[in-house]
């Protein structure tokens, strides 16, 4: 048995998000049902992020068990020959059988686009949130460059939200602009539930003026839901790239897999 | 009366190109129905380009009668308000009665865009032309060249076009990449029917080295259809700009309108 680590490549505007589901179609169903296919085996599929329902990837990372001796290329194209086109794997390698594309992830990096035009885009309005106002770069900049560092994120997490411990170590986190394109580039150990989107609405508002770029730090210290700004909507958002540290390959001893 | 002229940006994906149709829906059949009910009256649309089905535009230019005294800002948002997000109207500009967007053109510029990886990409799935084998971008860019100045372009025409003379002035046309998107820009006076198109597939069979850069002379010389390689994909092809000369505002005497 091997196991195979595949960058995945997704418009997320027809999904409904990530996760499996019973009655209606998550990236995870139509996977492993072409996996299925291609491999003649029931084939399970772990993601690296559990994205939301229409939010795109460029850099997803999934992983899934090989029985046989299918040459890694082969599997890649024949993954590609199945899937619809809205979906498509760019590269495959073998990792350890441990391999865990959640856990084992080092940092994620996420962007949120916003197209600030008064006048939206036909081109862009599958990849952005329109801003028709101005928005105040520097303002959205200084705002998300108070979020880098560890902190209790409770602020910026969606009422749902799981995880165990609301606090996060954020990398980096900027506010660019390339023509009418506005764009938070975030990276992060990991994310809560929602928490970029939040992020993003919130930034949003001190972008409009709303707000100014200071009340971040408030924000965070409140550790309220409430005090952000409204979740920005999902087709904006894209997960850019999933970075891993120092991973066992199959050759390796196997003793130094987990730490 | 009052005749505006309005750049407009359309995804072309859904539509059966620009020309009025009976039985399918051309923008222009979209843009005059939105505007009788914007205006309550009957209106009639030109456009500069006739673009094919599912060819883009990111400058289209088209003109309209107004009666009436409606502001044109009142004008630019009634119309992007009725029209669906794969459409929108970027500007709006008073101009002469005798304004014709297509005859009035000084030049126009097109783009023709390859995504140029093994696997194809599903963001640019609906905006480029997938060439899986890498592109020799120096030999396209080359080839592309040798199109510049005035040319019997018969080689590279649709069977169908109905223009008097296969004459056309090119004034730039060359090759670029950017990371995995190869990309031809060309301007000319004007073109023949899916000109752009035809020199497009025949580039393709260029840059996988099916033909050498030099044949583009020879087939330019040689006059015929069959010639040049295959008419490329309609959703690599853009309407880039359009760009007119010295064109008299309402303001100007009427005597200097038509040379």
């Amino acid at each position: 048995m091997r196991r195979f680590k595949v960058i995945l490549e997704y418009d997320g505007t027809a999904f409904h998000g990530w996760q499996k589901q019973k009655n209606s179609v998550g990236l995870q169903n139509v996977l492993e049902e072409k996996l299925a296919i291609l491999l003649r085996q029931p084939t399970l599929v772990s993601g690296a992020s559990r994205t939301d329902a229409g939010v795109h990837a460029l850099g997803q990372v999934i992983a899934f068990n090989v029985e046989g001796d299918k040459p890694p290329e082969i599997i890649l194209r024949g993954i590609n020959g199945l899937l619809p086109q809205s979906i498509r794997a760019r590269s495959i390698e073998e990792m350890s059988p441990f391999f865990d594309p959640r856990r084992d992830a080092q940092h994620k990096s996420y962007r949120y686009t916003w197209f600030n035009h008064p006048v939206a885009s036909p081109f862009w309005r599958r990849h952005s949130w329109h801003a028709h106002a101005p928005l105040d770069i520097a303002a959205m900049n200084q705002a998300a460059g108070s979020l880098v560092g560890e902190h209790d994120f409770s602020s910026f997490r969606a009422a749902g939200c799981t995880a165990k411990s609301p606090v996060r170590k954020i990398l980096e986190s900027k506010v660019i602009k390339d023509k009418e394109r506005v764009q938070l580039r975030i990276t992060g150990q990991a994310f809560l539930h929602q928490m970029v989107r939040i992020i993003a609405g919130t930034l949003y508002d001190i972008g409009i003026g709303k707000r100014n770029p200071g009340e971040m730090q408030a924000i965070l210290a409140g550790k309220s839901r409430k005090l952000a700004g409204k979740t920005a909507p999902a087709e904006g958002l894209v997960l850019w790239e999933v970075v891993y540290g120092e991973i066992p390959r199959p050759g390796r001893k196997l003793l130094t897999l987990k730490v």
